[in-house]
């Protein structure tokens, strides 16, 4: 890890910079609609920060809510302000694409707790006029899309056609689906689960400890010391990674091949390219995410549990839905197993919705979503025209 | 983490004292005989402890050899000098027990590079005076496995009964089958493969850079500084300590239960039961083991690859031997699945060797071969029994 400091500097400017005056659309509730969470605070003043694709019909009948991933955000389909690589769904949504932006309006907000202009961590906190850093609440996966809901009464929008998203933006559809059930008319919950299991529980604590290991976190003030805690979130970053992958595609993509050279080198160099690689995969990634945001959205994801809310029962969040589901796992995906998506569908059939299921078989565990994944392109693509054509939805340029 | 500084000084020093004047049975080799290791270096001078239990008999037949994994040590089966713990194989070790002391001489040396009082990275550097820290050579697997045949060799023995080990001990016993042929009667490599895969590579990877991210580690001279890199080392334990067990396993044993609350606390303590274990489990193991040696035993494992030793082909490294192989896997351990087991008896049904193999049914992943596992307890005994009696061993009190 031999970024010079003055890089890492340049690049926390530059992230701080997205954080307070994000290259997107941004909409502020004032102080005086605070958004009501479950810790049983709130959040006042709210900003939401977020990128839309595509134009909405007259109607306004063709939203489709894009939910983002824990390291995800509102730039799904556009160049990144940081990075400046496509956006993380670039693969999913554009013109002519799954998620078809000449058909569908698109909108994609950055969650609450993130660090992309939505009200994090690293925000004003008014009672203060410094960062939040620990004082922010604690956050849920609940309040996140309670924030959305905020969102899509600022714009007008009663109902949308589709929500969708892949891991923790899963979790976001199916507590979309639960909460908003008159809503969403179709939900898409992809590589997810009902609740965060035990394992996944506890990868997510290896990756707070390693932050909080790290004497830069200053016990979550770093903004206020002008420290930066990077080594401790490229830890976690590097832990997590791996359970994004699978055996397999480690195996296929790596292999124990050699970093550049024909003989290991009997040190601690990145003798392997597994280890290059997920060094890298460790830098970039603190370049372009907050470390207390990796605190607080892990915990929101350790927090689901739909069934918790609802006396236990996972049917009962469900009973009279009229929503439509299409369900998608991976079958290498080993953080969200298919057997987890397959408990939703149950207790989706319990209550006799309408859902489709979908396992695809592919060796690229649990970021296949991210991924070209044809089965997955068709699979959204086929199921948002079913949806559209039974919402009888008139594309844009249809007129009203 | 809340030890006390002082608590945590203490334990420093303690576990120091076993590094420097190990409670076991030591042998040290002069600097003019040095040891010769992969790297091309050579250890000198070179010091071994080690225990024994059980009697050897007359004929020196009946010595079983253990061999430890990553985290382990000597102590298999008495109380451990550190944590006052039943030694780690206390279940499989003893009078009456799968590996009958009563019936064999067991022999457990602490590993090179442990941090037992075995020469590793916190034992002296003759050329400075000092710890050796990042100056000690990077070692290998061989490289164990050679100093243990010098052990042998002190101990005045030709050919061990049988040598057994789990996980980093596994690959060891298929060392010594591999290198010194003549001298293994019969080996029982459990829970281990012939290659360090990708994925085990890369949680080694992110276990080393959480200690070297930790500021205590001073570029790894602590020990000069006075430092201890506790935080980064149990954050690496944390991590490893997952892939020790399963998914089911750690649903099984924890679930989403939380830890003394009867609701979730909207923060980052402890809520869960799993968070609660992985926090002990880091904290603990830092009292008992040293990071460099963290960092130089995973590096070992990393480089493990009997095949590319044998022109890439694993059959190779096992011409000829006449050796009598038991191969033990576990259904549900996913950091050495049985297929990887299967690889070995594959290679060793190419020569023709005598091998039998058994994947045990179990849901306690990776860490079954420590555990209460009555098919393993009986597949051990029923296995060196019959060595045994093939070899002809007399019992240590049917005299010679």
């Amino acid at each position: 890890m031999n970024e010079t400091p003055g890089a890492e500097r340049f690049a926390d400017l530059k992230r701080r910079e997205q954080t307070t005056n994000p290259q997107s659309e941004i909409v502020h509730f004032p102080a005086s609609e605070p958004l009501p969470l479950d810790c049983g605070g709130a959040l006042a003043p709210l900003s939401i920060a977020y990128q839309t694709y595509g134009t909405l019909n007259a109607e306004k009948s063709n939203l489709i809510l894009i939910c983002h991933a824990l390291t995800g955000d509102q730039h799904a389909a556009n160049l990144h302000p940081i990075t400046g690589k496509p956006g993380w769904w670039d693969t999913m949504v554009g013109p002519g694409k799954s998620i078809d932006t000449d058909r569908y309006f698109v909108l994609c907000p950055n969650v609450i707790g993130g660090c992309m202009g939505t009200t994090g961590p690293s925000s004003i906190n008014p009672e203060t006029g410094r960062a939040y850093g620990p004082d922010f609440p604690v956050i849920t996966v609940r309040d996140m899309v309670r924030a959305q809901a905020r969102l899509l009464d600022h714009l007008g929008i009663d109902q949308v056609l589709s929500v969708i998203g892949g891991s923790m933006g899963g979790m976001q559809v199916l507590e979309w689906a639960a909460t908003y059930q008159d809503r969403v008319f179709s939900a898409i919950p992809i590589a997810c689960a009902a609740r965060h299991s035990s394992q996944n529980i506890a990868f997510h604590e290896v990756g707070r400890q390693a932050v909080m290991a790290d004497p830069e976190w200053c016990e979550g003030r770093y903004l206020d010391e002008g420290k930066s805690p990077r080594k401790g979130l490229a830890v976690a970053r590097m832990a997590a990674h791996i359970t994004y992958l699978s055996d397999l595609a480690l195996h296929d993509k790596f292999g124990r091949n050699l970093q550049d050279r024909e003989k290991v080198t009997f040190g601690f160099d990145a003798d392997f390219q597994v280890e290059s690689y997920l060094r890298h995969q460790g830098m970039s990634f603190v370049d372009r995410f907050d470390a207390n945001s990796y605190l607080y959205i892990t915990r929101a994801m350790d927090y689901f549990d739909i069934a918790a809310d609802h006396d236990g029962v996972l049917a009962n969040a469900f009973a009279g839905t009229k929503t439509r589901f299409c369900i998608v796992s991976f079958t290498s995906d080993w953080l969200f197993p298919t057997e987890e998506s397959r408990d939703v569908v149950h207790a989706l059939n319990a209550v006799a919705a309408n859902v489709s299921f979908v396992e695809i078989e592919s060796n690229k565990g649990h970021d296949a979503f991210l991924l070209h994944e044809p089965e997955l392109f068709d699979t959204v693509r086929g199921f948002l025209s079913a949806a559209a054509r039974h919402r009888g939805v008139k594309l844009p340029d249809e007129g009203a």
